[in-house]
């Protein structure tokens, strides 16, 4: 028999999935119709993004499993009607895309390029910038995303810290945890990238009295989620240089209304929440395959702890 | 006995030196003097840049090397009273930096970074760039510096080509060679790499009907040698748009002067010769390795074929 699987990621959002998915779906030897509408009773699974008008999933009763298209999932496991079992997006293209994100972002900041991009003629300056191997970098989280960019920062040399709540270990890179590892690593390091996942020991975690513990002129990246930051402790940081630079990929309003200051600081950089895109080719045989899995009565993989929020 | 060596580098060089050098000059067991006046007939060594005054080898009769501080040495090669033996700077270190400008500036071209940065308010172009993986970087010149880079963007995922003038294997890189694999190279690459040493082969090797070969749009980054570039041909190329952008390290004439057109265009940025800076530290160490082998009567490492040029 069929599969109805309803797609619910706000409008257009198929139009890029639709071949993918076609052929993900066949590949797992799945029988299915995707659909934008269908009666709630009838649906099996469900493909998600937060854009969709479907916050009521009470009446999905027959549904096997909520599948996120994205990897963060705050705006859908606090939805009390969400009974079903929710997956998360782990697509392995979306992690490497935040490497790719990250590296580049961390080598900027470390190469000093804004100064020579779009510098005033004959701006001829020649202060090599330090070695990788002297400057430290830090990450607030090192889930699958913070693991993989931290790796590959290790890779291009850098002394790398990474902070978790609980305690990891990882081969090459200082591994510090809890809310005295928080202290450690703020204050030892010169650019710092937030990847933890949003939840409310997360929100605002980077507020004025941990910013004030970084280096003066810390330089922040934060690809991870917009309430990580508490943007006004941000701002005030910024105009005390206490914090020289931040790119900001995510926010708490999306996109980034223009009037927002952020926008206008000289010290800023607005990126439209690019580093950890979801590939639709690559999400397309992630979603097939936790189907199939399901059809064959396997479990969902990437499924969501509700306690923990991620 | 003591060493004398002559430190000729250009006024003010030795400031940076004279502790890291004294350090590593010790910590080879050398009894050695570090002037930058001596009188010819007693200098063992000489240590040097291009920005010194001293032209002319020929009274240094008891000189067994020069050591140079750089590691392009086109400016040196052609003295004709240069005949002591010549070793071109091989610095670890230098290759590090290297590898870390290359990195930082393909990821900033396949990131789309200048889009961002200084963008003006309420750009939200949400386009996420391709990944690495479905990005074609090519590099000119696979000696130890392009090798370096070749392999750091392999691990960053990119799709890399390498081309030499004679044939070359290196695992994960499409290497080509010859006149024939310059064109096909250039054909397919979206941001090229120009890493080949300054030989009269070299010289334009990125005239108008090479650049012209390059994919519409594609992008430069020149942290080889000045002479690499036809400088007519490339600004022709960037008005047209068959040149997208290009980032340039280096000049025939260093600092580049401010009424260059290079300065004024804004598809290109400008940085001072800073990728492949000589750090005092780790140069002092390779300097004094190399007196040591001498001293101790094994072959001078590093040593400049003249017929080559490198």
């Amino acid at each position: 028999m069929s599969l109805t699987l309803l797609f619910a990621a706000g409008q257009g959002a198929l139009d890029e999935y639709r071949a993918p998915l076609t052929d993900a779906l066949a590949a797992e030897g799945l029988d299915a119709t995707i659909a934008t509408d269908a009666p709630p009773g009838s649906v099996d699974y469900i493909i998600y993004a937060p854009a969709s008008p479907l916050q009521d999933f009470a009446p999905y009763t027959r549904t096997k499993a909520v599948l996120s298209l994205w990897a963060g999932v705050e705006r859908i496991v606090s939805n009390p009607t969400l009974t079903q079992p929710l997956a998360r997006m782990v697509d392995p293209s979306l992690t490497q895309g935040m490497v790719e994100y990250v590296c580049g972002h961390v080598l900027r900041y470390h190469l000093g390029m804004d100064a020579h991009i779009g510098a005033p003629p004959g701006t001829w300056v020649a202060d090599a910038p330090p070695l990788a191997s002297e400057r430290r970098v830090g990450l607030l989280g090192l889930g699958a995303l913070g693991q993989a960019c931290a790796e590959a920062l290790v890779a291009l040399g850098f002394q790398v810290w990474g902070w978790s709540r609980r305690p990891k270990t990882l081969a090459g890179i200082t591994c510090v945890h809890g809310d005295e590892g928080l202290k450690d690593i703020l204050q030892g390091t010169e650019i710092l990238v937030t990847l933890l996942p949003q939840t409310p020991r997360t929100e605002n975690i980077l507020d004025q009295g941990n910013l004030a513990l970084l280096p003066h002129g810390a330089r922040i990246i934060n690809p991870g989620r917009g309430t990580l930051i508490d943007d006004d402790a941000l701002l005030a940081a910024l105009e005390s240089g206490q914090v020289g630079h931040a790119t900001l990929d995510v926010f708490r309003t999306e996109p980034l209304p223009a009037a927002h200051p952020f926008w206008h600081h000289p010290r800023v950089t607005v990126t439209p929440h690019i580093a950890a895109a979801t590939r639709a080719a690559s999400a397309s045989r992630v979603i097939a395959r936790n189907i199939a899995r399901v059809e064959a009565g396997q479990p969902l993989l990437h499924a969501v702890a509700r306690d923990r929020g991620y």
